[in-house]
């Protein structure tokens, strides 16, 4: 969560309708862009700025270049009462990890747990989005992703592994859920950028040069660092390495060493992304119902532990609850290189602009 | 892999022979007895000393003691066609690992993944153990555990988690398996007081004082951080979550912040350790056979990166398995505490002491 330096908000709502219209008139079919809006709208929502709504147009060329389909035919075929496999069809990454999620629980209903491998793919925003679509129904969720290669194997001297995130959420009664969404590096690609275009250092451990050497100098940066650094970057390879091995070799799909990059300039060859969904269904396993009160006595004790001087402990979702619960009352930030993009998309698309929240800038 | 500086190693069946013989004696049934061996001398044949035949001496102390049974009754219960609960009778959580794994499996043939969350368990030793278990039956093979607290929150002062590991293995067709097996801490706690033993200093970033800062100086530390350290150990800690979450509450077992120690002094009391393990059947996603050949591929792009400077690119296992046929060829190494150790449990159990492999020592 980082709120930005901005005074113009625009409410949920509003962010919606604005996002249908746009992916409705670059060639989304209904089921497409309800599902990248939701996925788009629960990252901004959540403060996942990196995963929100920054990626509109980068969803509007890949739609208009012809690399993804906005109507894709999205065939499940469940292959075993506990397994499947969706063809994703070269649709958005978003329609697929919502539907093979929505399967995987379904399965996870009927026989204690489900999961879903999905080929044909493409980028699919914050993978901690569709762990959240089985939390929300009750069950434990998993959603893991490859990408291109941003992020060196340990002793590496090139890019191989992406970012390839890890998201787990677990419901808790009465309360949001346990949210963990993370990158196997230190750091996003985008946080290289950032620093490099206000003058700052990275943190050690983080990125390194085109030989391999760990950089703090974001002109310098060639790869990111596994997460681990130099030392102990083994585990954070190995860990990408995981959810490598589930996203794409379980889904017969090339891995990401192989695959075209997000960024282009072909925007129109499909990518053949991978990903993996995983739905537990937490009653299914020690007799009872002890999940509820043992998930609540583990979050009361850690929560119960003191910080390092001014430090708060927080669970993982934590912050992006309370992020949430601010922008749904306040509205949803957008800085200006956003507001740009977004009155381009309005002018180009022929969508009547992002209003403002009202009251938002005037307080 | 470290080799221990000595000349004393032993042949893996005579360890073997030597383990069931001191185990029996103890109080471990055969079944037990076996199970505790199995993992044991796979850790000591990867070179995972930590992990390894150095624990022998505390399993006995805490059959004798009476914390874990020798003689358990196991209940597994399958609850659902993918999922299923193994109370573990407080006996050893080496056979409680294979036992849910092996249950694990069974389910995975039938449905295409299995999962087994075990309560009143104890110790496993190395976790990678049970996840190869699932992968030397063909099957991709997942195995967590919880302990008690040796690792801080992010921003914390105090441990909460413990080591909590991640063991994933994967099958390769014609090779031994891909296998990853890491803690959420960066370091093993054994290894502050094996720097402290040599007057060295730590890593940065990997261990903490009583009041949660970093420090370098074995003497000073409290803790262990979290994998990612100060700046990025909530990455170290979400796992560590992850793990408890699985390990524990879904085996209604209490959360590793209320385990007693694993070191005593209380020998008596079963701690009530949770696991968990899940298979999944490599070939029930994608349609036809992918997996082999993408796996295969995969590896291939992975060994084929350069290295930085004269570093050379590992995929996880590989480290392992090249010592595991060192060892299989000259023998396992006992350093002189261990030799000591062994010595010492030959005399008060009445087994005939280990015996050095021939050859060993003379070249």
């Amino acid at each position: 969560m980082s709120e930005c330096v901005t005074d113009f908000r625009v409410a949920r709502n509003e962010l919606e309708r604005f996002m249908l219209a746009v992916l409705a008139r670059a060639g989304a079919d209904e089921a497409s862009a309800s599902a990248v809006t939701r996925a788009l709208v629960t990252a901004s929502r959540m403060g996942t700025d990196s995963h929100g709504l920054r990626l509109l147009p980068h969803y509007v060329s890949v739609l208009q270049g012809g690399r993804v389909c906005g109507s894709p035919e999205m065939r499940f075929e469940r292959r075993l009462p506990a397994t499947g496999y969706l063809d994703a069809g070269n649709g958005f990454g978003h329609l697929a990890g919502y539907t093979a999620m929505r399967h995987a629980v379904e399965m996870a209903e009927e026989v204690g747990m489900g999961a879903v491998a999905v080929g044909r793919s493409s980028h699919f925003g914050a993978a901690g989005c569709y762990a959240l679509a089985a939390a929300e129904r009750g069950l434990i969720g998993l959603a893991l992703c490859n990408s291109d290669p941003f992020v060196l194997l340990h002793g590496g001297r090139h890019p191989f592994h992406g970012t390839n995130p890890i998201a787990f959420a677990a419901p808790v009664a009465d309360s949001p859920p346990y949210l963990l969404d993370m990158a196997s590096s230190s750091i996003p690609w985008n946080r290289v950028q950032q620093y490099g275009a206000i003058g700052r250092e990275l943190p050690d451990q983080v990125a390194a040069d085109g030989e391999g050497r760990v950089t703090r100098t974001p002109a310098e940066v060639a790869a990111l660092l596994p997460l681990g650094g130099a030392d102990f970057g083994f585990k954070g390879a190995g860990l990408g390495g995981m959810v490598e091995v589930l996203s794409s070799t379980l889904a017969g799909m090339a891995n990401g060493f192989r695959l075209l990059p997000m960024g282009g300039p072909d925007m129109s060859t499909p990518r053949g992304v991978g990903h993996f969904f995983l739905a537990l269904k937490p009653d299914a396993f020690a007799p009872g119902d002890a999940y509820p009160a043992r998930m609540r006595d583990y979050l009361d004790d850690l929560r119960a532990q003191p910080g390092r001087g001014e430090a708060r402990v927080l669970a993982p979702g934590d912050r992006e609850w309370t992020c949430q619960a601010h922008r749904d009352a306040e509205g949803i930030p957008l800085d200006s290189a956003n507001q740009a993009a977004y009155d381009e998309l309005a002018e180009r698309l022929d969508v009547a602009p992002l209003q403002r929240l009202r009251g938002a800038g005037q307080r």
